[in-house]
Parts: C-alpha cells; sequence; structure tokens
C-alpha cells in the first residue's frame, strides 16, 4: 500500500491525474511496491498480465525474445515512466515484453483491474483522460516538429557559417551557388524542412534567396542560430 | 456527408482507428466537408463547441487574443490534423481558440455529440482509444528523445571534427583538453546527454575519454556521425 505522500505524488502522472481523491486512494491501496535488483526480472514475455507500473527509482528494461533466441530490447524505462498500461486499456491478458532491472530499481505495481474498473464505471473520466491524453499527444508532435527544425535549422546555418569563413573575415555579405535540393541533400534534411527555413530566414531579413542563388545578409545574426 | 473513400481514409487518424465499420459511418454520415478561403475563419474563440475538425488540405491556425487585443500564434495545422477533439472529450463548451484557414483550406467538420454517444455506449471502445494513445504517446516520447540524441551526437561530432581540421590532415589521433562540463555547455546539451554520447561513441571504440582528455580513436568513423 502506498503512502498518502506516493499517491499525491502520482498525480503528475497522466494516468492519476484525472482521478478523484477517492479513486486514488482505492488504486493506491491496492499498489505494492517492489524493489528489485540488477538483473531481477519482474514479469516474463507472455505471462498472464494482471499489474500494470510505474518505475520510481532505477531503470527497467522491456524486451523481446526473437524467434531466432535473441533479445531485442524496446525500450528502456526511467523514473516516473509507466509501463504495461496499454496492455492494460487493450485487455490484452498477456505481457508481450519481459520487464527486467537494469540497476536496483523500485517498481510501483498496480492492480489492472481496480484501474479498470474504475475508468469502466466513470464514462466522464475515460473521457478526460481521452481529452488529456489527445492534448499531451499534440504537444508532443509540435516538440518533435520543432527538434526537427532546429536540428535543421542548425545544419543549414553551420553551412552557411563555413563558407563565411572560407571566404575571410572582412565579408559581411556573401552569395551562395548553390541549388536547394542540393544543399538539402547535403546536410541530410527533407528539402520542404530546408524550404521553410530559408523561408523564416528570409522573412527575418537574414537571408536573401532567389534561384540557387543565397545571399547571407546579415552573418552576425545568423550566428545566433548555432 | 463523407464518402465511403473518405471514411477509409480517416481510419488512419487514432480517433477513427478503433471504430466500428458502423460506427464509422454513422460518424461519417453526419460530417461535412468545408471549403475555406486563405483568411476565412472556421470559428471564433469563445464560441459554443458543436464540432471537431480534420484538416483535408491547406493550413489552419489556432490563435487567441491576448488581454492587450495581440493575437497569439498557438498552432499550424496540416493535412491530416485534427483539432479541438480535446474540448470535446473534456466537454468544455466553447472553443479556447479562433481557427482561421492561413491558405485555400478544406476541412471535415464531425458532430461532436456523435462521436461521443459512440464512445459514452461502448466503454470497451473508450479503453482501446485510451491503450491506442497511451502506446502513440510512449512512442512520441521515445521519439523526441531521439531526435535530441540525435542532434546533440551531431554537435558533439562536430566539434570533435573541428579540432581534427585544425590539427591537420595527416593527424589520424587527437587529444582534446576539455571537461566535459565545459564542452556540454559549449555545445548546449545536458552534461547528462553529453555523458551518454560520448558512453555511447567509447562503447563503439570511437573514443577514449578520461578525466578531461577525450582520444579521437577513429575520425573516419566519427564522421560518419555528421
Amino acid at each position: 500500500m502506498l503512502h498518502a505522500l506516493t499517491t499525491a505524488s502520482l498525480r503528475r502522472h497522466y494516468l492519476f491525474s484525472k482521478l478523484s481523491e477517492d479513486e486514488l486512494n482505492r488504486i493506491g491501496g491496492h499498489a505494492q511496491i517492489l524493489d528489485l535488483q540488477a538483473g531481477e526480472q519482474l514479469f516474463m514475455q507472455d505471462t498472464e498480465a494482471h499489474h500494470f507500473y510505474q518505475v520510481h527509482a532505477g531503470q527497467i528494461k522491456l524486451s523481446r525474445l526473437n524467434p531466432d533466441g535473441n533479445e531485442k530490447v524496446i525500450e528502456i524505462l526511467n523514473p516516473g515512466e509507466t509501463f504495461a498500461e496499454a496492455v492494460m486499456f487493450m485487455q490484452i491478458n498477456r505481457y508481450p515484453v519481459t520487464a527486467t532491472a537494469v540497476q536496483p530499481s523500485t517498481v510501483y505495481a498496480f492492480k489492472s483491474q481496480v484501474f479498470l474498473d474504475i475508468v469502466r464505471n466513470n464514462n466522464d473520466l475515460c473521457l478526460r483522460l481521452l481529452g488529456d491524453m489527445a492534448m499531451r499527444l499534440r504537444s508532443r508532435m509540435h516538440e518533435i516538429e520543432q527538434l526537427t527544425m532546429k536540428n535543421a535549422t542548425y545544419r543549414v546555418v553551420r553551412y552557411f557559417m563555413q563558407e563565411l569563413e572560407k571566404a575571410g573575415d572582412e565579408v559581411d555579405e556573401l552569395e551562395l551557388n548553390i541549388q536547394k535540393q542540393l544543399l538539402a541533400s547535403r546536410l541530410s534534411i527533407k528539402p520542404e524542412t530546408l524550404s521553410r527555413i530559408l523561408g523564416t530566414l528570409r522573412d527575418q531579413g537574414l537571408i536573401r534567396s532567389q534561384g540557387k542563388k543565397i545571399t547571407l545578409l546579415d552573418p552576425e545574426a545568423l550566428r545566433a542560430y548555432e
């Protein structure tokens, strides 16, 4: 059974954030705290699934055995992350993976049935969970988009700076003669991503771009992108 | 009303992927196809919310008016993306944003009530949706982790290559004297991310690292990370 302090900290996870105090206590009352040694198995692939888990400390590895008998690591879970909750929601009765502690670890084990009963008897809760996850999913997708863009922008500006260096210190405006497609392929980014980046830099007055000619107008400001 | 062809294509989105043929047809039967001109508003902030939407073509901007009357763009949605579904799930009755077409766009409008009725009367569907979203959410988080790592690895290897270039062409093993914390801060990456990257490069035999001394063992192979 979890302490009041622990159940309060569970609220930070999306699975628990929408539960009432009562519901959370019910789940916490059935929860177990498990200590695992490095290398110890929590559950084995294809065994019956009755719990879902949250890593409290340490690191848990999820893996599968390939038909050839080799282990394939599916993922490594860090504190705060839950696992086997999709197994619970989808009401698959067996774990599709093996869970092993990578290092000495503590995990919380929650009874799937208790959680499912709560969600099943509370349609509004199920909808609120869907809403919360829809928002989280969208915000993650935008984070991915931004990271991709940031990474790509870094590459583009790096390329510009290298060309500037070649031209020497006194130059403060430089014309590059390179086709956008060629530049994209050289920097391993998608042509449409490159177009968006060049568009942004153009809107900010940092470059001018016409055909295959790119003019660097403000190297000082461009450097800020590195 | 949507064509059979369109409803089939809806299945690709997580909101529809778990629906039965019948359920999907019910939703499609109540759906509308809306054509918007560039700059045209789809709905205004604080008006009553009865629909959720999917962008079919074009681009939709979601924005809010700040207290000072300035517009703040919340996000730009591209084909395939849905919006206002969290408003539906959370049963908020008003749109918290204004939706405007950035360019000539086509959107599908779905009646929230029809979708909610289906989910409310089908608990298993609600749970399956939760399971599906839980998996998607986790896979997005891992994608973010990988992108962050890829971006950071690129920066680290770039730095190594620059130092190699300074040392001249004949050098094929180079010792760098830089504290890891300093390197991390110079490359704007988290110290723990740098540690993981150096660990990976070390495991692959590409570098040796001891204290503040990093030895580049295999510049050729390191270059592959760029």
